[in-house]
């Protein structure tokens, strides 16, 4: 199955997505998630996840301005999601920025099975137990993923994804997306979307909906959201007009996975596997 | 009165709006508010409430997203806008999809007079107590007003009109809004608004503000804020340049509102009154 | 130092700013953050915003939809950033318009010191204690400041200021940025921009990453964000097209700051000192 293929089966599925998400970029993975195909429910209430998790196909947990509330809300509806067989998915937004965070993370990895784990480099680390060097809800530059140092880490993602028994994706200038046995290796994407506040959450949003389409491929469905995501920002820049900036720039990407097809994710992603 | 009369009665007040909504799409909807010349305020803290709305002249009560804590606002500020005579409005979010969406909207519904009621069609069916069939925060394509079902969903929400004292609004393909003798069918808009976030919440947000302003004409004003939504959607679909999608059709819209005034409403509205 | 080099410093620095903010205006309140060149996070959980705060170099606490948890939040995450030496700005959304409201902005600048108040006309003469007449979270036209008052209201920010300690900024059709001495006297910004939710949430957002990134020059620093938020709206409402509206104009104002640099701010920035 080619990612296209992935890209397709979102289309042709509308597959429905609970996110349990911080509010400050939830209304970009809403529109994210409407954009390749799939339908975002919103919902953190623990009264209300059980019975809005079990509509759906997939829930993303977000740990992005999480409160009390919410965590309670994101263990119920991990649970009720994983008694379904639902794909569930971990954005661990700021681990190691603080204990909360951190403490959060791993106990959801410890009471919940995650089909993916997707962050950046300093968060994925701070998950693994390496040495992480997190700058608040960015990854640190000194633990960026390069070619000098990239044995190493399709190392770490590989053996994080035979403990966890979760997809892991690194998402930053090089991302990797991995099993235990391969790793996607993957090269799209522009700098400049670090100077817009979300493209991880609504790539998470997104992924999510990839993997409730491609059940039996989480690999695949994985990489092909991450590229998606890539090339999105690579045709988003290109169509950026003198004077605009990150906001519009913002709306172009979103707009993008709106207008991109199988054969267009085909013919622009760019990976190797290892 | 026109229907773009109603229009130019918001702009000529700016009614204050105090809104209790979800965090999805809260910031669109205190744009679109100010796009047709009201003036939003959100407040959801059970001790802030009362006084909000009380320099308000309308409530939005929108139950996406809510908590223990933000249900408790809605049964305190419906009560106190009730007490002194505002127009409030209730969107039922998702009711159907869960027990506490479905509860928390009839039990308001009981404890307090509406204005107007404004949902999809499955959405109103489940208030109504007739066979709903939700798909998440979505309707569904099984509810669907048709020309086939017209009379039906005509009979439908004119009961549940008379019932409630609450002009009702259904929003989709066909939009009807009626009370317990005459039904707008409505037939503005555009199918690609489906594929942004909160296109219903917007509505209602600036449904209430033409409430506000068009105190003694409940029915004319949602018609009107309904034509102007779908009016929007149509101009703001003709403006979407090549590779433009839903993320920019969002702002296109809100944009098209700001711009819109009370004759272009009158020549753009597409109803019939049954 | 001139202005433009205040920004030349937050882009030399990425400060980190710790964000407790509405939920209506947070997505652009970050991402104006990014635009000036800071890198923003949003946390509003007690038992999480010492952790966040304490990895920053500022807080901005904006009481725009608090409740009695974020309340918490901001009295934990103020202390901690007053013992830490970081910069605080207060942003008292709604002061006037709730007991609520008004009870924690006074309450907060009795139990913490701010480096910066910024609010309209109304909010900041609720602080002072001065008759205010505030409409809902926008300024009442009686308070606005004039060039008939200008004269007793520059008295009434320095005073606030001598008062409290901070800098005091007032933002509206004129701008008032005051310590104790002088008063900037600023002239940039458009009447449109009133009809955009949340810029007033933005710039305190950029003016906290201004002070991180000028840490010795408070006034001068605060000023700058003032002029380029005006000088922004001015460019943004220069680059709308024909049929655009509030909706567009909200993201051209973005990115207007993410294409300013220290020249072009220095040669736009419109003010007297007095």
């Amino acid at each position: 199955m080619t990612l296209g293929t992935c890209l397709e089966n979102v289309r042709a599925t509308t597959p429905l997505v609970h996110n349990i998400t911080n509010y400050v970029t939830v209304n970009d993975v809403a529109n994210i998630i409407l954009a390749c195909g799939g339908s975002p429910i919103m919902s953190d209430e623990p009264r209300d996840v059980e019975d809005i998790t079990s509509i759906c196909g997939g829930l993303n947990i977000n740990i992005g301005t999480l409160n009390e509330r919410s965590i309670q809300a994101m263990y119920l509806a991990g649970a009720k999601a994983n008694e379904l067989g639902h794909k569930v998915l971990l954005d661990p937004v700021g681990a190691g920025a603080s204990r909360l965070r951190t403490e959060t993370a791993l106990g959801l990895m410890e009471k919940m099975h995650f089909d993916v784990i997707r962050g950046n480099v300093s968060e994925i680390k701070t998950l693994a137990g390496s040495a992480a060097a997190t700058r608040g809800v960015d990854a640190s530059a000194a633990d960026a993923v390069t070619d000098e140092n990239l044995d190493a880490m399709v190392r770490l993602v590989k053996e994080l994804s035979a403990r966890t028994g979760a997809v892991i994706a690194i998402t930053g200038a090089i991302d990797l997306v991995s099993d235990a046995q391969r790793c996607y290796v993957i090269r799209n994407g522009r700098a400049q979307m670090g100077a817009i506040t979300g493209t991880g959450c609504q790539l998470s949003g997104m992924m999510t909906a990839f993997l409730v389409a491609n059940p039996d491929r989480p690999l695949e469905a994985t990489a092909a959201a991450v590229c998606a995501m890539g090339l999105a920002g690579e045709i988003g820049l290109e169509a950026l007009q003198p004077g605009e900036g990150n906001a519009t720039y913002r709306n172009r990407i979103i707009d993008a996975i709106y207008r991109m097809d199988g054969v267009a994710l085909d013919r622009g992603a760019k990976y190797a596997v290892r």
